[in-house]
């Protein structure tokens, strides 16, 4: 299947600015980028799964996948890459901040039989779906994951949802950080330790601490 | 299976304060326990997977199931349910306030057949698990997912773990809300409905309203 991973390069993860400064948010989000490939790669390799990645980014990239350039906004860039017709393949659409996303968790999205099958987000999000149907299209402004509902009842198709923890967990924020560290095991989080992150408890709350030593 | 699960009901859920008074709070945490039973007594009634569920609480309940009062801290009073030997029955603790907890995701806790099963918590809780050896005790204290899997290989105990989003999503800030009115079925989203919340987006932000009209 083809699957669609949608990267910004350009001053990505703002939200993390709090605790990774630019060129560190830069490189950190290359690391989730990579460990999202390399699980769609293990994937294709291991199981009966065919994956062909295709990285959409809004600017030039090196990178192993095949990468096409389109710098509109999301929900176009994507639509034009949706089945247009009965006849067309089915398209996955995986963001680029699944660092957790594993080849397991991976070929759950794959298996269900259905039009549309989402993997739902923390907040509302999308962050992972697979097209059969040529009358859908995202709509990623908002509770996305409500409207794409709404588009397949609306179409009439049949949908699936993918109930995954390290599908929901996209990393945007500080706290997003205690996930890939206690859950990850690619790139990002190797790249976290390095620079000086672990995760820290105090009165039983759990928080990142980073030793810049 | 015998499944544990732990309630408080004075002063919970102390986080949701910004967004629901005191009154509020034990309501909505009550309406979140009776999801939670409502899920493991559908999967007893309409799979081949048997449930007996205790509710271990801090202080007296009338409730449907059966309950123990104990009022020791989590971790103790825990610990006193599990098996204390090789002939000992399997134990499961489930979380009160997995609202978002359905029979398909609580089936697959049930599935495999190690010696600990685990299904992490946002944010580096344990949400609900499954114990088969004696061996294993539960701390819940920080970041217990760390712990318990330290727990597990110290014993020299195999581990599986449930990659759930609904199991993750324990309902502790006003954000977890969102997860609620996105994603439950249950009488905590009818409650939060009826008592005037919604999701709204705002700058592409997700967040809960409040209509006290």
């Amino acid at each position: 299947m083809r699957v669609v991973v949608p990267f910004a390069p350009e001053r990505p993860k703002t939200r993390l600015a709090p605790v990774l400064d630019e060129a560190e948010r830069a490189a950190f989000a290359r690391a989730m980028l990579d460990d999202t490939l390399s699980a769609l790669s293990t994937l294709d390799r291991e199981r009966r799964v065919s994956v062909e990645p295709l990285v959409l980014s809004t600017a030039p990239l090196d990178c192993d996948a095949a990468v096409v350039v389109d710098d509109r906004p999301l929900t176009d860039a994507v639509n034009d890459r949706l089945p247009a017709s009965d006849s067309d393949d089915p398209v996955a659409v995986v963001m680029a901040d699944l660092s957790l996303a594993t080849p397991d968790a991976l070929e759950r999205l794959f298996e269900p039989d259905a039009d549309v099958v989402i993997a739902p987000g923390r907040g509302g999000g999308t962050n992972a779906l697979v097209v059969r149907h040529p009358d859908f299209r995202v709509d990623y402004h908002g509770a996305s994951v409500r409207d794409h509902r709404e588009i397949v009842r609306d179409a009439e198709l049949s949908l699936a949802e993918v109930d995954s923890f390290r599908l929901a967990t996209d990393v945007d924020e500080p706290a997003d950080l205690v996930e890939v560290l206690l859950h990850g095991t690619g790139g990002a989080a190797a790249w976290l330790r390095e620079a000086g992150f672990s995760v820290v408890t105090a009165d039983g709350r759990v928080d990142i601490e980073r030793n810049s030593g």
